[in-house]
């Protein structure tokens, strides 16, 4: 892991030069990896491309994983808390106290995010990000420094560090979907009522208050959001910067990331925007209902495997897109080939 | 189970006599049972309806099971395997030997149902409905006898025989996209060509064959098609008989029932056809790549659960489904309540 990770004491470069230097070293697809999935899959006993989208899920593993016979040995769903300055504007139905006790929830064992890890055997872990300092609000001043960012960044990049081939991103934090909504303002542009959503479910005033907030915020940073990393350390959040930082991380460890919701996606907005490949190694785990999401997706590349009306965040969008996954890969490792089952091939038409 | 096995010996009746009387007196959905799970859902540790669609499948299960706690203890994917004489009219890409064959792979573990089913822990049963004495050609007579439609659906009825809390339905047999064809054409008009599609993977010409064979049977039929259950034994198959047999069977006995694909729909909808609130504890688990899947289940009123390009039919879309259905079952039962949690409720907004 030691090279992924930023040295934030070099004089010689801004903070955001080792992130630089990384998202443009990254690696590709492995073309061979993804060959062999398909000479086998051909072999299988079901007609030719019958398993659909399985079959590509078990192609995207193995290009990313770098393996012919792609695994999910140790899936692993990472759920990252941070708390925000923004919340004293009234942009959530929830008081900001929640980030805590969720967190104790999560120890407990009591949130959804829990149950769907257990039920698909996924390994869990949470992130608190500093969750009883909340960084500055957005509509007065930078979330946080660019040093700050980057350090957490690289904190971030630590949820590979225990080993897994296929991670799962999601977020805890109240507010967070208007900071979400804020970044992609600040990327696509088009107003912040278009991108401001319900999140845990406010009202019309809430709405209100929210896209009031962004709005501010984008007056406030004016002139200084043309670089994304920009947006993320004036606009974003410690566990939007986390997730940006373990996606990043992934690719250089060849992991496959499977991405949660309204706000995950804004992390992985951040580095599309620097480098639209960086996100071949992701998969978007579904769409939600929140806000803008769906359009954010397309202009990602994404194509969601799962469409559930869903806005939890927690990564429950993408713990039961691995519990997809695993059925996938049980389909094509498990599978009797024709001449094993002794199973007819096409006759001639 | 034997108040819901036909009486076939009876001269006073028709064949159907006693499927109709046992469609007429289904049981509705239990109200109660809803309530209960909405008023535990309103105290879980999430947002009110954040989890979705997740949340309005839990209360499916509880309104067909008529329990307020609902399990999924027991589920329980049934194939149903049948020959067509119609093959003869080369409407398949795979010749109709593979039939038995592939009875034989599911037998030893080989098939991708076998897989997914090992993958969600879920029970498997395969149900060989006389596999090696094809129906007769549908475009020259009935598929079969009304007394022998009714007695294969008198044995579907046994797929829930064993005890099981969800069912899933799927089937194999070469040639039953065209028997589905017609099916549908009969049911709701619109031509062969409309529903006919690439089944296990026929090109042009194949496709050709199949429309002809599905007009040569909508004519050869003319006349004859007002009954949905007319339908089912001049133009169906034995596993669409027994499969309609088992949706029935499953109401009857409060199971809730997951369908697959393009070939499984056709049985719902002959049920459907008869009365259509029938299909109210049957869930669509996917929408399958085939012919005009998306049109029949909207026609249904079924909303599929995944989206994925699959149509393979083994019962494997209805297999993921109830993989999801199980993460939507842990976080309703397992997750703390905001009591328990010490998680503060909504602030006012």
């Amino acid at each position: 892991m030691t090279q992924t990770i930023p040295n934030q004491d070099n004089p010689d470069q801004t903070p955001f030069s080792d992130i630089r230097r990384l998202i443009a070293s990254v690696p590709g697809a492995d073309r061979d990896a993804v060959a062999m999935v398909r000479e086998r899959d051909a072999m299988l006993t079901k007609p030719a491309g019958a398993l659909g989208r399985l079959e590509n899920l078990v192609e995207w593993l193995a290009a990313w994983q770098g393996k012919g016979q792609p695994s999910l040995d140790r899936p692993l769903v990472c759920v990252f808390a941070a708390s925000h300055g923004v919340t004293k504007r009234g942009v959530s139905a929830f008081p900001a106290e929640v980030n805590r006790q969720m967190l104790d929830n999560f120890a407990a064992g009591g949130g959804a995010i829990n149950q769907l890890c257990a039920a698909y055997g996924l390994g869990f872990k949470v992130f608190d990000l500093a969750i009883d300092l909340p960084t500055g609000d957005i509509c007065e001043g930078p979330a946080f420094t660019e040093k700050e960012c980057v350090a957490t960044m690289a904190f971030g990049m630590e949820a590979i560090a225990a080993g897994t081939d296929c991670l799962g991103l999601g977020e805890m934090g109240i507010g967070n979907t208007t900071i979400a909504a804020a970044i992609y303002a600040a990327l696509y542009g088009g107003g912040a009522a278009h991108w401001v959503g319900r999140g845990t479910g406010v009202d019309a005033a809430g709405i209100e208050r929210k896209v009031a907030a962004v709005e501010a915020a984008l007056a406030f940073h004016a002139g200084h959001l043309d670089d994304p990393l920009h947006v993320l350390s004036r606009l974003g959040g410690r566990e939007i910067a986390a997730m940006a930082g373990a996606i990043l991380a992934a690719r250089m460890q060849r992991i496959p990331v499977v991405i949660d919701g309204y706000v995950a996606t804004s992390a992985a907005a951040i580095l599309h925007a620097i480098d639209p490949s960086m996100l071949d190694h992701c998969l978007a785990g579904h769409v939600s209902a929140e806000g803008a999401h769906a359009e954010v997706l397309e202009r990602l590349g994404l194509v969601p495997l799962l469409a559930l009306g869903m806005r939890l965040g927690e990564a429950s969008g993408a713990a039961l897109a691995i519990g997809l996954l695993k059925g996938a890969l049980a389909c094509h490792r498990d599978m009797a080939t024709f001449a094993q089952a002794g199973v007819s091939g096409r006759s001639e038409s």
